[in-house]
C-alpha cells in the first residue's frame, strides 16, 4: 500500500490515482456475482479496497475460503497473503536445513511471527528482533523464539548479532532493510541465505540508505533473493494442508492488531512505519 | 591480494604479515618434491608467492600443467583462477537460457572477457561496460559482444544501460559494484539474476559506497549471489574439456597484458584499480 503512494518505475505495482480508493488485501462476502467461480453468499479473500462494498472485476488474485472455523480476519494474515509470504519466504527462498541459525528481522509482525514459528518447528534456533520489549516478550513467550532483542536497544547491532550468533547466521528473514541488514550481512555464515521479504524501515526514507557491506556477499558466498508471493500461490492449497491442523491443534501462535472501522485505517497503515502495532493489523471493516 | 592488505574480519583469507612475499595465483615448474603427487620437472599453477623460488609446503589449491601447447600464461588466466571464475560464475550461479539479455561490468578483464565469450556462444545478447575506447573497440571487434561502452563517458549510468536494454537485464555478472550496481538494479528484468564475483571500485576505498536500490531485488524477484572459484574446482577437468579445444580452433580470444619482472609487479597491481590494464594482468618472473 505505502509503495503505491509513489511515482513507480519498473515496479510489479501501479500507482494510486489520488481521490481512488487504496487497494488491499481483504476478507469479503459475495453479494452478487455474475462469475461462475463465485456465487452469493461465498466468502473469499483477495485484492479489495478500502470501501465497504466493492466491485471487482478481476477475480484473479481473490481466493474461496472453504474452512470457516478458525476467525475470517485470519484470511488477512495467517491462513492469506502473509501465511503463504512466509511460507514461500522460508522453505522456498531460504532452502533451509534442521540445525540452522536463523535470524528474523520485524520478528513479530503478520509475517515474521509465522516464520519464526515455521523455522523452530522445521528445528532450526531463531532469533527474532521488534522494537518493544512487549513486542520482545511476545516472540520468546507466546511464539517460542529461542531468543529475541529490542533493536532500539542495542548500541551496536553487530554486537547484537554476535551475542545471539556467536558462529554466525544461516539464514536472515529480512523485512527491514537499512542498518540492520548491513549488520546481518557482517554476521552471516559461509553460504548463508538471505530471503528479502520487505525493507520496511526505508520505505518513508526520500532515498533508501546505502548498504555497504555488500562485500560479505563474495566472501561468504551468500544468495540474497527478494521475492513477491504472487508466484507461490499454486502452493496455496499445500500450505493450507500444513497450517490449518496447527492452528486447530492450537500449536501455532498467531497475534493480530485489530482496529475498528475504516475510518481508523489511515492511522492503523501510518503505525506500522512506527511500529505501532503489535502482531498482524487488521483493520474491521464490518462483522458477520 | 587487495584485500589481504587490510584488517579483515570473517574474511576467506587471511591478511598479509608485512615483511612476508605477498601471495598470487602463478606458474611455476617443480625443482624439488617431497609430495607424490608432484614430481620434479612437473609444471603446475595455483597459489604461489611474489618471488622467484618457491617453498611450498600445502600442495592443495595447486593443479598439474598437462597440456603445453598452449602459452603457460594461460594458466593464470582463461585456464586458469579466472577462467574457472567465469564458467563457474556464469554457468552455475547466473543459470542462463538461451536468447537472455546479459551485461558485464569490467568486461575486457581476465574473467569479463571470457564471460562475455561464454555468453555469446551459449546464445546470449551480451553487452560490456569498460573504461576505455581502446577496451570498448576490444569487446565489440575482439570478444563479439554485441555492445560495449565506455562507462566513464556516460552521465547517467541508467540512461545508458536502458538504451543498450530498452527491455531490461536478464544476467547481470557484477565486477565493479558502487554506482554501477545501483544503475543495474533499476534496469534488471524480473526473475534476474546477478552473480557477485568482484567489487573492484571499492576496494580501495575506507568505506564502500552505500547501495540503495536494493527494493529492486524484492520487486522484481532478483537472485544476487556471490561465489568463490574455491568451490567449483571440481568442474576443473570438465572445464578445460569445454575450453581447451576453443583456444586450439582459434574460436575464443583472449588478451593479456604483460608485465616484465618481478619488479614491475607491484605497479602491475596498483593499475588494476585505475583500469590501467587491457585484459588479464600478467607479471612474467622467469621464462622457460
Amino acid at each position: 500500500m505505502r509503495s503505491r503512494m509513489r511515482k513507480l518505475e519498473g515496479h510489479y505495482a501501479e500507482a494510486y490515482t489520488p481521490g481512488s480508493p487504496i487497494v488491499g488485501l481483504g476478507v469479503a462476502r459475495v453479494l452478487e456475482s455474475n462469475n461462475p467461480k463465485f456465487n452469493k453468499g461465498d466468502l473469499l479473500w483477495g485484492l479489495t479496497r478500502w470501501e465497504e462494498y466493492s466491485v471487482i472485476a478481476d477475480p484473479e488474485t481473490r481466493f474461496k475460503i472453504h474452512n470457516t472455523d478458525v476467525p475470517l480476519s485470519y484470511y488477512t494474515g495467517i491462513l492469506g497473503m502473509p501465511g503463504m509470504t512466509a511460507y514461500a519466504g522460508f522453505f522456498e527462498i531460504c532452502s533451509p536445513k534442521k540445525g540452522e541459525r536463523v535470524f528474523i528481522s520485524a520478528a513479530s509482525g503478520a509475517v515474521g511471527q509465522l516464520v519464526g514459528q515455521f523455522a523452530k518447528a522445521f528445528g532450526c534456533y531463531v532469533v527474532g528482533s521488534a522494537g518493544t520489549k512487549e513486542k520482545v516478550d511476545l516472540l520468546k513467550n507466546k511464539f517460542g523464539f529461542d531468543e529475541a532483542f529490542n533493536y532500539k536497544e542495542e548500541q551496536d547491532l553487530n554486537a547484537a548479532l554476535k551475542r545471539y550468533f556467536p558462529d554466525g547466521i544461516d539464514i536472515y528473514f529480512e523485512n527491514v532493510g537499512g542498518k540492520m541488514l548491513d549488520a546481518v550481512l557482517l554476521n552471516m555464515r559461509v553460504h548463508g541465505r538471505i530471503a528479502v521479504c520487505g525493507l520496511i524501515s526505508q520505505y518513508n526514507l526520500e532515498q533508501h540508505e546505502g548498504i555497504h557491506n555488500l562485500f560479505c556477499l563474495i566472501t561468504k558466498r551468500i544468495k540474497m533473493e527478494g521475492f513477491l508471493v504472487f508466484d507461490y500461490y499454486h502452493l496455496y492449497p499445500k500450505f493450507l494442508d500444513m497450517v490449518l491442523p496447527q492452528i486447530k491443534e492450537g500449536k501455532i501462535a498467531y497475534v493480530e492488531d485489530i482496529a475498528e472501522g475504516l475510518e481508523n485505517a489511515p492511522s492503523a497503515l501510518i503505525g506500522l512505519f512506527s511500529g505501532r502495532n503489535v502482531g498482524k493489523q487488521v483493520v474491521v471493516v464490518a462483522r458477520e
